[in-house]
């Protein structure tokens, strides 16, 4: 078994092998240039992982792994100019530093390019993995069209919003794990079960990563602390602290959500001593810790031994108590 | 064998009966709103058409079909956003329609689809089909982009111009046959030259296109005879005028080409007189005809009896020949 730091210096090796065509640049050096800002790769690992977890060939999990990568970039870059967004890692976004037409047609290349990394797959296990990552994909993109829908909703509830998250971000961490249990041989149950402790984690993860932009440490967390509530961005703290606010609390709540223009720290200060109120921390803890729960029995039910599943278990408390 | 007519009925048949999920609307809608806008349907009706010519099973070329539809669908939804084009086949464009973050994540999603449709093909020829639509989709990206960046510069030559419609416009031509014959059980040799076929025929047609837009009949045409000379754009015809106007015909031709306003017609006018005492038609034509020949060379090595490559043969001359 690989340590995670091994998995992780292997993706970070071949993401810094990978070569594309030098011609129309336009295409491929913003590919070169999202890919090389770095990230947790996250998702790549765990397809090494899985695959290792079940035996297989780490080196047959590479290139899947990349497409991963690849895909995962992709929807960023796409995201990026739907959201408006003019930083990604603390640089400029592909179609802040290029333009739009750029950062639409370099991503859809780079979605081919995953695509010809996936398809290396042995011919036994293509059309399933394909399977697998066409779903996932189209999750994705379901995940982000409801987000943007929710930001027109005035009221959003938390089974609808737990569903977005799930497409969104948890997916695409299951059918990580998925395609590497495939292609470590793993039977089809075994696999469902990663697939299934995939999903739950990735919930749980972005719960985390709701939890951490409001309560995190400046110091540590990397972005702006409050930015949720600076942008009233629809996350479970504030589903669910509209859900629980009453009287005058709820006028004050609506109050900071209505103002055009306000003083951020005091915006920041006012929500969160709101949710502090109305123990929001808590009970967003107390639903990451059920879905990381769950997660876990997931992982548990995997018919393999307890040591072998240790590295999977390190990495999911690995990020859930995550700081940034 | 079936006649064009009949393939084209089957595709559209199997468009109208394709069903998208309900939710996301935003995501689902453009997609069929697209495919319903109709068009010649002929890249599927290539993929079926070769599929016939080696005797094999047009139901299992069906969804491959449909794939190839759909990509061509999903770069023409993207472009639209590129080119800032407000209408499709008479119709608003998706991003008109809804706007431009609809018609990205759409076009995303409508490629995942293309590969769901295509991956139905036999397991064996799983891989390489996939192999063959990879690189056609990457070409048809560069060739955009060539396409786009062709617009800024002040010169451009025919061997680049003609690189760029192969990949624009003729390798989808190329792929959508080679693929139909894996379908067919073609060897691969048969199979590379019906590609060549498709990709030769496809610079004809391009050829053809840029031809009908100054020379095609206003009543048969169906877009607005003239239009590539009022935008300037940069097509064989224009460059070659260019190539070869001197003196004061070259000022001539450089001035309609520098005015910022002008009369449409009087441009439409000057600009075609220009072409006609340059011999510009004769020279497109004799042009595309070499590339005509070079397609049904191909077609002519291919081992099968004449009778069967009839409607191949028939299909091209009809792209060559037609008024619109």
């Amino acid at each position: 078994m690989h340590t995670i730091q091994e998995l992780q210096q292997i993706i970070d090796k071949a993401v810094k092998e990978t070569a594309y065509p030098a011609t129309p640049k336009e295409l491929y050096e913003p590919i070169s240039y999202l890919m090389s800002l770095g990230g947790k790769r996250l998702r790549p690992a765990l397809v090494l992982m899985a695959t290792d977890l079940f035996g297989g060939a780490i080196e047959d999990a590479i290139s899947p792994a990349l497409a991963v990568e690849l895909f995962h970039n992709f929807t960023l870059m796409h995201d990026d100019i739907m959201d408006k967004a003019p930083l990604r890692r603390g640089k400029p976004t592909v179609h802040a530093k290029w333009n739009e037409a750029v950062a639409i047609l370099s991503g859809d290349v780079m979605f081919v390019k995953a695509y010809q990394m996936m398809i290396q797959v042995k011919p036994d296990i293509l059309s399933s993995v394909l399977a697998i990552f066409n779903e996932t994909a189209i999750g994705v993109c379901e995940g982000q069209q409801i987000d943007m829908n929710f930001e027109c909703r005035a009221q959003v509830g938390i089974p609808e919003y737990l569903e977005m998250i799930k497409l969104k971000t948890a997916v695409l961490l299951g059918g990580a794990l998925k395609i590497g249990a495939l292609i470590g041989n793993a039977s089809e149950k075994d696999a469902q079960n990663l697939y299934d402790f995939g999903v739950n984690l990735g919930i749980a993860f972005q719960l985390q990563d709701d939890i951490l932009d409001v309560y995190g440490d400046p110091e540590k967390f990397g972005k702006q602390v409050g930015g949720d509530i600076i942008s009233n961005k629809k996350t479970f703290l504030l589903i669910k602290a509209l859900e629980l606010a009453k009287g005058a609390k709820a006028d004050e709540l609506n109050h900071w959500l209505n103002l055009k223009t306000f003083d951020s720290k005091e915006k920041v200060k006012s929500v969160t001593a709101i949710y502090d109120s109305l123990g929001i921390r808590q009970l967003s803890e107390e639903l990451m810790n059920d879905f990381a729960d769950k997660a876990y029995q997931a992982l548990d039910s995997i018919h393999l031994p307890e040591t072998q599943k240790q590295t999977l278990n390190d990495f999911a408390t690995l990020l859930v108590d995550r700081e940034h």
